[in-house]
């Protein structure tokens, strides 16, 4: 018997017919001895249409009040899921962030796990029952309901996993599982059977949909085993677990695109010490999360200072960079959208030179110009123009012979 | 300075702009002086929505998850009401059951309040915020949330106001207050600006509408001024009070009609003591409510026993009276969905004789057959043919001036 935590994201719940399925898949695993703790999302589009609801009320929206408002969603997803459990003679109960012992700080609309407390769900697995815990949702300690923010779910499945003990935290989603290329662009692209958290990492940081970054570094830092599989084919998915070092590492696992980050150069910065520094510090007080940085050295005394950001927070960095201007001495601020990141992972990079080396020279063969590079021991990330991303994905994933 | 309770139902809160409307109405209330606490219900249909969701899912609801599942539908009101009203300047918080200190027992979709822990709305309300509280919801003692049924968010806001010690209970309808009978029906109908209680309770008990009987009952025991009124006109309504023992009191007040009632009789029932008692026992272990009650006296040593109910337990009583037969030694059961009840409500009936006979001259002449009788001291209740229910209101309202 083991104890297994199957979380299911808003798709594998979106109407009553896919919640009657994911009732009867609970049950199997139930009836096949396993315990299991369910964690769900709110179905489909009820986020969105809830945040559409509160833009037409009010432009005027406490984070306290958004959370109220976000948190019934999946109150009404576990609620139904625990309906067609029962259906099926397996004794379910749903329990709130709050009931479930989730217990985070007080950051509204981004709220971090710090403890649970997991005596309810423990109680309910001891005497035989599935408790289905709402994803996404927890309680402070001055007992404020909060949410967790993009990928809060899989946290919150990742978290009971841990506390919980769990051996397996299964992610249910509308794919398959975790593929070398997003095999919407690249029909050649297929499912892994197998990827390391530090490569999860690097894919979702990159552009990778499938799992949330904090959920996988959540799963890595409590050693958490993920089987990320699909509600709809019910088929094995990609395990996510321990780098295993008897095994020879893929030079290269995946590649990964991301649209949907932004350029910002700040030109004729004075090159003195301390005005980077000055300009960076300026953005993460405003909560800017910047990439990748480059600065070009200049034989006038002075430098241009490019970084990307997330397209959302292009209007805050360019207001930054603006305001800072006179202090820098700088001459100018341009920004640019139009821009991709295609990025390479792999755990065998690192002990496989020449892999930056074929990277350029297949871009290159492509006529595609590369303006920012950033790279890690497992990645390697190329700026380019985003009209020409598609290719560069497609070239990529060939070259290194991934299909 | 007085403090306010002000509860707003589910079309007062239907869409976004009639949000906007009341969170505007709430903030002159709290401008002008006032502390207001809101109660609200969810937005229109939404529960109705929820109940279909739930069906179409399965078949065996648990009413734990049934009560999880509606108690999210105030939560999104509540939230967006605090957004509007921080919109407009008012700094307002809103309150789940549990966070409001609303703890009831544990009979789950009906629960009853036990105790009102008001702190919270307390602090908030000498902070000079306004809080704003889900209606219809509560928490049990064993941390579980429950929901209070028909007309519960009406009784969350009494109960508020009683455990407050408010100056008034604001019940915001869809209709501008009590009316001397259905405006509908009878266009001559007007608005009441004053009944009391006890005629409150009659009419609410007879197929008045406006207000629920279990929040009128609680009022009365604590005393708490009820105003009914409209969230789309805001002109006064009427006041639900007590009796005024220096005022001379209508003789009727109003004419109700209840198409919801069904007849049930048992034929041949022998004439011995204890056996119309078994039948009620086994009524009432079924949950059944018996409203009527005619037994005809015989000749022949046997009589028939006649009762109503709501139109929903006709089922459940027809089991309960044919699986007695054989027990009771009676003939048959008949069943009888085609009734209506049409009942004059009075305070002043009790010193004026004469009302009976004028309510059966009235009927008799417009030639309506009354099937059973059922009389209090301020209300006469007629069972007559569903389809002269409309002339019968009609004629009466006339009769007694009510015009």
């Amino acid at each position: 018997m083991s104890l297994v935590v199957q979380k299911f994201g808003g798709t594998s719940v979106g109407d009553a017919e896919r919640i009657r399925a994911v009732a009867d898949h609970v049950a199997r695993t139930h009836r096949a001895g396993h315990q299991v703790v369910v964690v769900v999302s709110a179905m489909g589009k009820t986020t969105d249409q809830l945040i559409r609801l509160a833009d037409d009320v009010s432009s005027v929206q406490p984070r306290r009040e958004i959370d109220m408002l976000l948190s019934s969603g999946e109150r009404i997803s576990m609620a139904l899921l625990c309906m067609a459990l029962a259906d099926l003679g397996v004794e379910a109960t749903s329990y709130t962030g709050s009931q479930a012992g989730i217990v985070t700080d007080t950051s509204h609309t981004r709220a971090k796990i710090q403890e649970i407390r997991g005596e309810r769900l423990r109680a309910t697995l001891e005497s035989g029952g599935v408790p289905v815990v709402a994803g996404f949702q927890g309680v402070s300690e001055e007992r404020e309901v909060t949410t967790l923010g993009r990928g809060g779910s899989d946290t919150t499945a990742v978290a009971l996993a841990a506390a919980l003990g769990a051996d397996v935290c299964e992610i249910y989603t509308d794919v398959s599982g975790v593929f070398t290329s997003d095999p919407r662009l690249v029909p050649e692209a297929h499912k892994l059977a197998r990827v390391s958290y530090d490569e999860m990492q690097e894919m979702a940081a990159t552009g990778g949909r499938v799992l949330a970054l904090r959920s996988v570094e959540f799963a890595r830092n409590h050693a958490v085993p993920l089987h990320v599989r699909s509600s709809f084919t019910w088929e094995p998915g990609t395990w996510v677990d321990k780098e295993d070092p008897t095994m020879e590492q893929a030079v290269v696992t995946a590649v990964t695109l991301d649209l949907s980050e932004a350029k910002v150069t700040v030109t004729g910065v004075p090159d003195r010490p301390g005005l980077a520094a000055r300009l960076f510090r300026g953005l993460a007080d405003r909560n800017v999360n910047v990439d990748m940085i480059v600065q070009n050295t200049s034989l006038h005394g002075t430098t241009d200072i490019s970084f990307t950001i997330p397209e959302a927070d292009l209007d805050a960095s360019t207001e930054v960079c603006t305001g800072l201007l006179d202090e820098l001495g700088a001459t100018g601020v341009t920004s640019d959208d139009d821009v991709a990141r295609v990025s390479l992972v792999g755990a065998g990079m690192k002990t496989h030179p020449g892999v930056t080396a074929l990277t350029f020279e297949t871009l290159a063969s492509d006529g595609i110009n590369i303006e920012m590079i950033s790279t890690s021991s497992i990645r390697i990330s190329c700026l380019i123009r985003a009209a020409q991303a598609e290719d560069a994905v497609r070239a990529l994933h060939a070259a290194f012979e991934l299909g």
